[in-house]
């Protein structure tokens, strides 16, 4: 990379992170758990989404955000769980970045932080203010390199590992998973039939991020889904804490 | 992405660009067919290149760069196909770029063009100047989308599909569909498991990319590797008359 490029892109990530922390602060305010899930393409974060969607609209308010070069397909496919969704469609753009998630939430309605505006009657509502949802997801464009240099707000970050990529993931792309802050093995139901040695798979995600927190799920099968959502419920409750410091 | 950011990087592509371009004016003097791989991670780009390396090492003299951000797994493994195998390990940066490939094609020692150093006699060398390989090929760091934008200099671009990412993946990240010029769907042999829908994807590769020729492959099993051969074969033989022509 040219000098002059490196300068550019350093000034960028410096406006990305400020925008990125007002917007972690606005997410404190309204005690929205925000949860980021990055991976290559096709490791399956649009069929983790659509059951980690569904399984926790009866009891919280959810919305998702998604990102893609091309097509809405993923909102589409979203949208059977939940009508608060919104595509992002980034073109050549290989990343999502703060200010794109920042004029996202304003589609989803006014902002407004007042105690008044969570009454529990607004549940079920077709279109909401994001201050009102309990869970924003926000699916990144898949791949395992850029979206590691923006910070999106989020309070959580997911990586997720197909095992059917190999065991190797961790180690040829450290970065991604040094700023991520869970690990998902995603399509155990295939992990026979790809020969994938899930031990090796701990055993890299351990030596690049030591202490990460790795979870082995099938959405197909729904393996392992009920400990995912056990941990996003204990999310949930700390953030719910916030919110209530923040308001009284 | 900011304005400045947009025209930064289009005086860093058009750089590459007339750096590629003279790449590919010496390759074309060397005869030699220059193959670039591009797919997500864990698509299978490692396994099939050490297959094809294995298959092609008895009638060509073939070499391999290979391009991750961290270690160097890949060119230890393909060592075992060849040893004219260069690791270039990128860091951060998300793709290779023609000025990585000059430099390490400068360690496979001095480029000569005359005829006589292409004598049957320096066959089986252990390294040896680029210019006197039948292939070389390209791995590029496992990114859908930025490797899109940089040109190397290859004759011929592989663009890899696992039967494991899914169907879709043409229409999401179609740019580097239409950079490339052949696609290999990979791991065909899960592609029951997978319930994969290899029609579905034809036709979406299809839609990106009319007329893209298409092989269905298993670098585990075997499956559809004799059309890939087929096709190097006549590729080669190609690039040999080039060299023929520029060297009488």
């Amino acid at each position: 990379m040219s000098t002059r490029m490196v300068e550019v892109r350093a000034k960028v990530l410096k406006q990305n992170d400020l925008l990125a922390r007002a917007l972690r602060e606005r997410f404190e305010r309204s005690g929205t758990c925000v949860v980021g899930l990055v991976s290559s393409p096709g490791s399956g974060k649009t069929a983790l989404l659509e059951k980690l969607l569904s399984g926790l609209a009866g009891d919280y308010r959810v919305a998702a955000l998604v990102g893609d070069l091309a097509t809405e397909n993923d909102a589409a496919r979203l949208k059977r769980a939940t009508p608060n969704v919104r595509q992002i469609t980034t073109g050549t753009i290989c990343h999502l970045d703060a200010q794109m998630i920042e004029r996202a939430l304003e589609s989803f309605g006014p902002a407004s932080f007042g105690p008044d505006s969570r009454g529990s009657d607004s549940r079920g509502a077709e279109s909401r203010g994001f201050d009102e949802m309990d869970f924003l997801f926000i699916e990144n464009v898949g791949n395992l390199v850029c979206p590691s240099s923006y910070d999106l707000g989020e309070e959580l970050r997911l990586v997720l590992l197909s095992a059917t990529e190999g065991e190797d993931k961790p180690l040829k792309y450290p970065t991604i998973f040094n700023s991520s802050d869970v690990a998902i093995i995603t399509k155990m139901d295939l992990a026979d039939a790809a020969e994938f040695d899930v031990a090796a798979a701990r055993r890299n995600i351990e030596s690049v991020r030591p202490g990460m927190r790795v979870f082995e799920v099938s959405a197909k099968t729904g393996l392992g889904m009920e400990e995912v959502f056990d941990f996003l419920h204990s999310k949930a409750a700390g953030s719910r804490r916030t919110r209530v410091e923040a308001t009284v």
